[in-house]
């Protein structure tokens, strides 16, 4: 690829609990190359949160054989889980970094410019965690984002850590078993309630989004437990999605692995108005970069 | 005091997630002294409990002034949270321990050896945790005692956690706002969901106990989601009582911190058969030592 003088590189970084993708593209915003990392949630730490975002950058320029194109030659839009905290804004806006410009935002705001493709729009976000965030004439409104346990209802984390205190109930023979129960000892190979808790304590919650599908699976089989579950689940993402229109997005999307099994389970008029997402977060994160660029110049 | 070629110390140890309190006892169960110390649950780290309990036992003998006894010649019974895990029991067994002997068991075995004086019976157990536990003809029954946010429902921590869900919720205009919400946001001092996140991210079960008060406070002035919570909470212990009931224990108790509050929300005859504690867990230490020491011998 030929390297014109006043070429920009813009690079998009979305950075979350498990992973971190950047991708770099053309002028004309052609993908060019991509790169995945390791964790990139500050909560989980400052030192390998930015080594993955600087990990998955030089993974990017070498999938793109940009070999004349230099960490300092990037202008990064990075759209970084946890950072709608103020401190951890603070502790990655403070790092010096080895790019030409560093945007920062959150995984939120990116996943939503790319759900609308830079337009305004709202998004319901549940995957590991939950949230809601809408960005209308430059004004943004978050709903939940607010972490595990205390947080994050309807989450892959919020199910599965309620089907795993519903299963300790029923090994103790608090409540009556259930095939629900079963399932999740199955999945994990224990067959008493130390062992679960042995397997349970401390555990992320990552970790407990790994039974959400096992909760979904006995709803669909009318499990009283898991029904009861999933529409205190989809009574949230409801009102959630209720409280994002006050703003009037033109558009809103639900987003998240959870997503699919949860959509027909939400009220119809919910249903009704969801567009599907028209680009994943990454290439928000370049829209979001391009955006502040031109705000700069 | 006289040391006799024959006497015996021994010393009774109560280790939890906040401190650890030994005392040492004479011949007759008079209580020569008492130290405390910090922290003793090894799922919080093995070493720091290990220094807690030498650093109690150390301080029981100088508080009794048993300056020609060593550590060396303790009889030592302690109760320790957290070992009813068995990869924690090990770890403790495991250690090269200074004592004479370490008959080593769980908090709540102690803690109901103490409440009946040495003899069978059951307790029920809510204070930043929560378990049922019963000891009857030499065998024994747990119920609960699963950790934090996975069980110990109706403990400090389970109650203290549903609130600060309900206030971010009502930070979120999900739910409509109420006076208990109110009073735990000027308990830690926030005025907004992300500082009421930043504020609660990554917190320990003790930390949420704190709130468990506001709870029953609002329950008693009618507050319904802080009713229906109590509600929940009791109905769980009564079941509790009657599986430990199954065992036909001669005496049940209620101990730790939430049990007064608790107490009144009681089915009526769950509270008719309980008894009142007769002495302290570390009391039941010491009951437990001269137990497994008269097996022994």
């Amino acid at each position: 690829m030929e390297r014109m003088g006043h070429e920009k590189y813009f690079l998009g970084i979305d950075g979350g609990g498990s992973k971190c993708r950047a991708i770099v593209v053309s002028n004309n915003n052609e993908i060019l190359g991509e790169g995945v990392s390791g964790p990139a949630n500050p909560v989980n730490g400052l030192d390998i949160t930015i080594a993955s975002i600087v990990e998955s950058a030089r993974l990017a320029l070498e999938n793109a054989h940009l070999d004349n194109v230099q960490l300092s030659d990037l202008i990064v839009g990075a759209g970084i889980a946890g950072v709608n905290l103020p401190m951890l804004y603070k502790q990655l806006t403070d790092w010096e970094h080895p790019f030409k410009v560093f945007y920062l935002t959150t995984d939120i705001l990116i996943a939503c410019l790319g759900a609308h493709n830079g337009d305004d729009g709202a998004v319901m976000i549940t995957g590991t965690g939950s949230c809601g965030f809408s960005y209308v004439d430059n004004k943004t409104m978050v709903v939940g984002a607010h972490g595990f346990p205390q947080g994050d209802k309807c989450s892959g984390s919020w199910f599965g850590l309620k089907a795993v205190q519903y299963a300790l109930l029923e090994l103790d023979g608090i409540i009556d078993s259930s095939v629900m129960s079963s399932k999740i000892r199955e999945q994990i190979n224990i067959s008493s309630a130390v062992e679960l808790v042995e397997a349970t304590s401390g555990q992320t919650a990552g970790f407990y989004a790994q039974f959400a599908g096992i909760v979904f699976n006995a709803a669909n089989n009318n499990n009283e437990f898991a029904l009861k579950l999933v529409n205190e689940g989809a009574d949230y993402i409801n009102k959630m999605a209720k409280l994002l229109m006050n703003n009037n997005p033109p558009r809103i999307s639900m987003l998240g692995g959870l997503s699919p099994l949860l959509i027909p389970w939400l009220a119809a008029d919910v249903q009704d108005m969801l567009s599907p997402p028209l680009s994943p977060p990454e290439i928000g994160a370049i829209f979001f970069a391009q955006q502040q660029d031109s705000i700069a110049c």
